[in-house]
């Protein structure tokens, strides 16, 4: 794609510009990403955010002087010479060796900066409209990733093929930053966290508590329509178990160890499924009972790098949500469909359906030890996926490479403010798995079987979705999962009791509803509920206490008017009722 | 007491019944308990429990030989002369030695058995009723109860006054012995263990989840009626959480400690409460905000010693249900009170409420560096839980030594299936928390002035009130608690649909409802619904069809007759109506 290049030859220009300003520096790498490029490099001096435009000024210049890139097939031998004073390229230059590619090499040059690479590059820097690249930051990043190498100090750049297309990008991640949940969080106080409890350990406020309570309503209420029974599992397993499932090995360094003074061992859950695994094996099982559906929404632990933890993106405490299906290979194909219309009837009632991509995520073919089971169980599981795609008309597209550990899935991708893609719910088969853990059921014949095990996630982590959802959102939740939907604001004093009446009713008819008495002003306590995105504010006064009515503020529209309390309660009610109702076009 | 000397005098006797059967046998200790007594030896043979009948039988010739109990006091020296080759005993004098006690040692002689001993004993053996102690099982037992010590053979035996008791004992026993927990959850389906996940993690399955989920809605909903709101907190913390709450040193050996390869360093919260001072911290607080009441139902963990670990009394795994007040000195006494009106509803709807007692756990005041916080802080706390006491009329015995670490409380007791008492509600007052975490909210006058916390636990571990319910009731739990509520048992084939209609209608009013299509006979789905303890089970054949109504078999008085099916959704809904609304006097 010609934006690749784009930017890759920015990375170069980046480099060629520090070459000039910085005398003396060594050089990392500099890849194309997404949306631009980076370079990284190891300075004699640090650099600040200020020192950006001088960069960016050298950079245009270089680009206005109509240089060009070179492509160069020089010798391992004239490689080291040209690289003698760059330890980092040295390194890969040796790297090239050891990994058995002795022949000649492939490097550019721009400018009088040369650079090992495979290319491909633009003809000249002239191709590049100065007005449509932007450095942006200047992070820390370990030579290669690991934290074993020395640290450099990457620059960050923003790359478009027009100005037009740069500006609009800048836009969106205004808009994004406003809506940054972990600024919303804090000011809409849904979430916190403290340096003494530790990072990446997210407390809910009520206010959040409310909003990860009514969304796992919401899931446990569609799953128990399609026979989902809910359980509990502890947080804490002997090791035994996940060496058992593959997962020890597949987290390995990911995993928190468990131990105490009484030399117990343990490892935290870093995933549901084999606890699952245990209760099924809990009692025998007849070919009566199947499918056996399990859910559960608990958290989970993993030991991610500190270094990524941040806001609810990436955490130590996860709230997974979970459910799988034991049952017959003749009820697999029924059992994601069900699945699938689960997920179409949640993002629904968020009005998030229809703004997605469907995966079917299938094994790399090239690299079979990537995953557990056997070759004829993964044939029939991604021939039952694909069927089902095809007959729901879900329009998925194949992706291999990205089947989980134990089997195929179909994830359903979405995107976030960014315009980010991000796979949430996820439907997947494992043949594996019940085989692993020795389960069974007894068919007709009195023969012990194994089940098919379908996972199924709708929102996978509570902390990913509510994350994307006050992004989506910027913390305009529909009512349904408001956590405070009404506010009640008497005009006076002399209004209160009937505000107080009002609000119990209100309380009653089950809608969650905050009474604001208090010395402020009327207009006050509204700016108030409008900054805190509520819903509805009701104002009472004389006229309204007369006439048994509220007079309705709604969000987004302000003043809407005076309503009896019995009609706006009935109409609250009907809103609800229609979002829980998300019509689903009956598939099976 | 008269029976403790009893029980004492038991285990010298059955002592000195070892001593003349097993000769060479090294003596441990041997105390009376709870309703019985036991004494440890080291026998140069194993014993089993047939070995019983004819230790008892030895003991009761002892005692029919009218055998005197003689007191001794002897010297130091006399005594090791005497114990020179019982290396347990000797170690006892070793002690008492360097205990700085060097003056004579009291020891009791009976038969020819010699044992150091305070006393007090009975005159002779005659003074016991031979039929009223039983021996009843040999369990191993570290020497002074420390896994370094040596492993001595423990025999247990019950002891009474009478006959009678004894044998009422024994019934009590047999009859808690069918209402085990362990035996129940089992055959109800409640909760399971897997090897592979380890001991004291216990999993409930879906029956056992809705029991959790049930008590646990029904303490939200009272609760949040006297304004309490929902947090959720992760399960581990930086141990200096601790350090500043005391609980680091309380709980020491108990607290799992959790790391990484990547060098995470967390423990796992033995507590919920320091978790939520830092939920209150993350904002300002106003007077006006005042109080400000966090609920949570969440799992704990404590590495309890891996012998103690058996059923769901002893778990690794505790879900816990914690509240607290944050208030100021002039709200806790209506806080207080608030709390125990909570404690009465919830009990009320159990049906537990007046079957218990009330203790003021008051400081010990020997020991003030057992607890945490300032003198007149708990002079002041004690004050006020007496003055609720009084006021509430609730009948409290004070307890001196019974407090928590940081303040006095109030405690409810109730009794288990042995009669055994079990403490489980407690209101807490604590001055020294807040003080700790730099807790604050500012006042009228724009001071930062530190709350006050009250906790209040309403059921403590959902795993010990859980044993203790299933015991209670012998698995028959109330209509509204019980996990499957109807069962629908159609006569035939020709009657299933009718059957789901009618189930349909139950699930969609509310009730847990399973439908018993199948082959077996209707008298087997009977017995099975029976054995199960569902509360209704309603059989429906020709007559109910045309009719819309069902037989009713209601758990415990068979069948009572046919009903409306509308009638009968309305009779039930009202049951529920009536437990939830248990009526408490209105005190505040």
């Amino acid at each position: 794609m010609k934006i690749e290049i784009i930017r890759h030859s920015l990375a170069h220009i980046l480099a060629a510009a520090v070459k000039e300003l910085y005398p003396g520096t060594e050089f990392g790498m500099g890849p194309a990403i997404e949306n631009g490029f980076y370079y990284d490099f190891n300075l004699k001096n640090s650099l600040s955010p200020d020192d950006l435009p001088g960069i960016e000024k050298k950079m245009k210049e270089i680009m206005s002087r109509n240089e060009t890139f070179k492509k160069k097939i020089i010798s391992q031998e004239e490689a080291e010479e040209i690289f003698k004073k760059q330890p980092f390229k040295l390194e890969l230059i040796e790297e090239n060796l050891t990994g058995g590619n002795s022949g000649p090499i492939s490097a550019y040059q721009c400018n009088d900066f040369i650079d090992l690479c495979k290319g491909p590059h633009l003809k000249s820097t002239k191709e590049i409209d100065v007005n449509s690249f932007k450095l942006t930051k200047i992070a820390g990043a370990y030579w290669k990733g690991s934290e074993k190498n020395p640290m450099l100090t990457r620059i960050y750049g923003l790359a478009f093929e027009t100005e037009k297309e740069l500006k609009d990008h800048l836009k969106l991640r205004e808009e994004a930053g406003k809506r940054d949940h972990r600024l919303l969080g804090k000011k809409l106080d849904l979430f916190c966290f403290s340096d003494i409890v530790g990072p990446g350990l997210p407390m809910y406020t009520p206010k959040g508590t409310i909003l990860i309570e009514e969304l796992k309503k919401k899931i446990e209420t569609i799953c128990k329509e399609y026979g989902f029974k809910k359980v509990i599992t502890p947080h804490l397993a002997k090791i035994d178990l996940y060496k058992l499932s593959g997962h020890a090995d597949k987290f390995k360094d990911e995993l928190f160890h468990v131990t105490s003074e009484k030399k117990h061992k343990f490892v935290m859950k870093p995933v549901q499924c084999p606890h699952q695994t245990q209760i099924y094996a809990s009692q025998i099982r007849s070919y009566r009972d199947l499918p056996i559906r399990y859910m559960e929404s608990e958290k989970q632990y993993r030991a991610e790098k500190p270094g990524e933890i941040g806001g609810l993106n990436r955490v130590y405490a996860i709230t997974v949500e979970d459910g799988h299906s034991f049952c017959r290979v003749s009820q697999v194909k029924d059992e994601i469909k069900q699945m699938v219309e689960i997920i179409e009837k949640f993002y629904s009632a968020l009005g998030l359906w229809g703004n997605h991509k469907v995966y079917l995520s299938f094994r790399d073919y090239q690299h079979p030890e990537k995953y557990i089971g056997e070759k004829k169980d993964w044939d029939e599981c991604e021939k039952i996926l694909k069927q089902v795609c095809q007959e729901m008309k879900l329009n998925a597209q194949i992706q291999e490479g990205e089947a989980a550990l134990y089997g195929p899935k179909i994830d359903f991708m979405f995107e976030d403010a960014l315009g980010k893609e991000i796979q949430i719910p996820t439907v997947q088969i494992d043949f594996a798995t019940p085989k692993r853990f020795n389960l069974f059921y007894i068919s007709e014949s009195g023969k012990k079987i194994p089940p098919v095990m379908v996972h199924r996630a709708v929102l996978g982590s509570y902390e990913r979705f509510l994350a994307l959802l006050i992004e989506h959102y910027a913390g305009a939740f529909p009512f349904w999962l408001a956590p405070e939907q009404i506010w009640l604001v008497p005009i006076a004093e002399k209004h209160e009791k009937y505000a107080k009446q009002i609000s119990q009713e209100l309380s009653a008819a089950g809608f969650r509803t905050e009474l604001k008495n208090g010395n402020e002003t009327v207009s006050k306590k509204i700016r108030e509920g409008e900054m805190q995105k509520i819903p509805y504010l009701l104002v009472v006064g004389d006229k309204e206490m007369k006439a048994k009515s509220v007079r309705v503020r709604e969000r987004g529209k302000g003043d809407i008017g005076e309503i009896k309390i019995n009609k706006f309660i009935k109409n609250r009610a009907e809103d609800i009722k229609f979002t829980s109702s998300a019509k689903v076009k009956k598939r099976i």
